[in-house]
């Protein structure tokens, strides 16, 4: 049989721990699809005393020198499970230099300095797979850059981070308050001790980073995207969606649009959302992912599966291990980052979205005359007004669902309301997507 | 630039309309993507007259002799959109042997015989993709060849053919029967005037032979796969479905087993089917289509879209287009057919599958000491049974879902209730999936 693929293993915390086992249990099946058997030369972890269970694999095989491992004449792969900025940047760089194909689930390093990274590969003439770093186990970044290629990708939207989805879900179906379930996603091990890079929708914006870069051809960082975490979901926002037949999401959201001038931009956002209930998105419920992709020919696409754990995101590494491993043995490597098309990524306040806006407003003849000239003069035009029951006090509930607009444009509608006399309080403002 | 790739399109009907289309539309993109401009060589046509509307491509570009333009230095690639086994295999088996790549959306010649192109690709060291065969617009093909490849599929269930989905979401809808609601599906244009492939279950079989194979790593053709229609789903099934929280869907199902002796094995069926609606392919309404995949470390998957239609098919044709394109570019291609693990495929009567059966019985003590005998002969194991209401005549009404069992044993289990006295009739036997 032919020599052995030699991987480089960075981390062995649970993702790493998993690639580790499957790597054990799979390896017939994986050397006969590769062509050749897959070898650990080495793991780099922090601290060679932890207790690491029954790992399947050679005490001897660990080591705290990453950089040394790397740089080992019999590494051929580089697999980083260890994320963060530094010192993964570094260690991959100087593999793809070397002309070691790299495979990361390192969403954050992607989507803060993808370039580096590219550049790196490019220059070393290396793969870099990074499939694990987006939605975990479901196969998005392969169909995207490669299945989708033949097509004009228009819009990508998305449910990515499951923390967030299973504190929504939650608020979803007991009436719960953001802090509830939070506590509850908490107790289950659903949200980190500190989940401020769930609930703050930090880790969502690096995946619509990703997302967005890989649709779009253009290069696209997590300083590009407008960010919005859920903390501010309130039970009253939940009621206001089940009202209007729909559900609140936390999405990330790439879409093409035009300047004023007509040239061709992107808009990538991260913020919650309502849903129609009819809406493929609306019952991804709990901790599962789904990404769903409207292109010009393909139509309606969408992928659904786990975004995180051990075993999904193992999965989605050793597929890409085993691309990496043929394209070795084949002597090639695959296409590069394709950023030709190079949009301008424009401001939130460009990109069109629809509001949906609750008011507690004073009971009494011109308040919606009053209202309506607000969204008027802001040229925001209004898809629908209902009128709540007064429930007998002096004030009534106006619910209004805005037509298509600049945000800047709703933004600043939603700011004038505020200051209106006879608007007792704005009880809820939320965008709305898919079309409701 | 580098020298275009040049393409010979073998039919130009819907989905070669709409590739020739898409070709023009997004020629800058394609070619910024491939590294190189794609150019139509020639078309292969039956007709030369024919009206193709305002096709955006020379006239002259037309030809009667598809084996010439195949043959022609100038091809670098055969996109082929005809359909049928022959002429189209000898055509693709020239094709590959002579080096060049080929594209195809050719379900029924892969599924018969997929085997003959895969030699031959492998012979003539050429790429062969067919990512349009399967589900249209979704990609799946290339998720199952490489993206799990580290993984363990374990199950594929799909819902791969949208003219069956049509009817059958008609039925549930509005109660009616299937002749009622082929008709609606005729009407609508999503049967065609000879609707036998679509609802004897033909086209989803050969789909599933694709599947499996690529999910099994086994060659598995259209005969290894058994099939049953819809033509006899009755309006009283789809009510008995409902009274289970079920729906009923054409299925195609492909799942890892054993033999009695403990060997590996597949089976590969299409079918109507029972599945809860809280089951991800429930929601799957009209012409749509979806896969779930579960797998060993990924979990459970979809995948969804529109499984036909001339730009969906277009966009998966197109897709395989740029790739074979850039490997043509980098002097390589892609991996061959993966056919190593060679599991057997076991007949129907092996299968694993659950039954859920309405019986009318006579409404006397005994009877459910009766029927129950005959399971157990079977050695079937009975999970619930429903005694339904009697409507005061000398009939009762007996629902009985079983756990799983061999499809033989079931199937003998039936065959021995019709033949009882006090069983006035089996009024339904559909199997259930989806862990209902």
């Amino acid at each position: 049989m032919t020599s052995p693929v030699r991987l480089a293993l960075l981390g062995c915390g649970t993702v790493g721990s998993d690639v580790v086992r499957l790597l054990h249990e799979q390896s017939a099946d994986l050397a006969a699809r590769i062509g050749a058997p897959l070898e650990i030369a080495g793991i780099a972890v922090r601290r060679l005393g932890r207790d690491r269970g029954d790992l399947p694999v050679d005490p001897a095989l660990f080591t705290t020198d990453p950089l040394g491992l790397i740089k080992r004449d019999d590494v051929d792969v580089v697999v980083e499970v260890v994320g963060g900025i530094e010192p993964a940047r570094t260690w991959l760089v100087e593999a793809l230099r070397a002309g070691k194909s790299v495979v990361t689930a390192n969403k954050a390093l992607l989507a803060e300095d993808g370039a580096t990274l590219h550049d790196a590969a490019a220059e070393g003439g290396a793969d870099l797979y990074y499939e694990a770093s987006v939605a975990g186990a479901i196969p998005l970044l392969r169909p995207l850059r490669e299945s989708l290629h033949g097509d004009r990708i228009n819009r990508v939207t998305g449910i990515v981070n499951g923390t967030t989805n299973f504190i929504l879900s939650a608020m979803d179906a007991t009436g719960a308050g953001f802090a509830e379930a939070l506590e509850e996603a908490t107790e289950l091990g659903y949200a980190e001790a500190d989940p401020t890079a769930d609930v703050e929708g930090f880790d969502a914006a690096a995946k619509a980073a990703i997302l967005a870069s890989l649709a779009f051809h253009t290069r696209v960082t997590a300083a590009d995207v407008h960010r919005e975490g859920i903390t501010e979901v309130t039970a009253a926002d939940v009621a206001s969606a089940k009202a209007m037949g729909c559900t609140i999401k936390l999405l990330c959201i790439a879409a093409r649009g035009a300047d004023a001038a007509g040239r061709e931009t992107v808009s990538v956002r991260v913020h919650p959302a309502m849903i129609p209930l009819t809406h493929p998105l609306a019952s991804v419920g709990d901790a599962f992912n789904a990404v769903f992709v409207e292109a010009e020919a393909a139509g309606q696409l969408m992928f659904y599966g786990r975004g995180a754990g051990g075993a999904p995101t193992a999965s989605a590494v050793l597929g890409d291990v085993v691309a990496v491993a043929r394209n070795r043995l084949a002597g090639v490597h695959a296409a590069s980052e394709s950023a030709y098309a190079d949009l301008p990524v424009r401001p939130m306040g460009e990109a069109l979205t629809r509001y949906h806006i609750s008011l507690d407003v004073a009971d009494r003849p011109g308040v919606l005359e009053a209202v309506a000239g607000v969204f008027a003069r802001h040229e925001v035009s209004i898809a629908t007004v209902r009128q709540g029951p007064a429930g007998g006090g002096p004030d009534a509930e106006l619910v209004i669902v805005t037509h298509v607009a600049p945000d800047a444009a709703l933004a600043a509608t939603v700011g004038e309301l505020r200051g209106l006399d006879i608007v007792r309080s704005v009880t809820s403002v939320l965008r709305v997507e898919g079309g409701a």
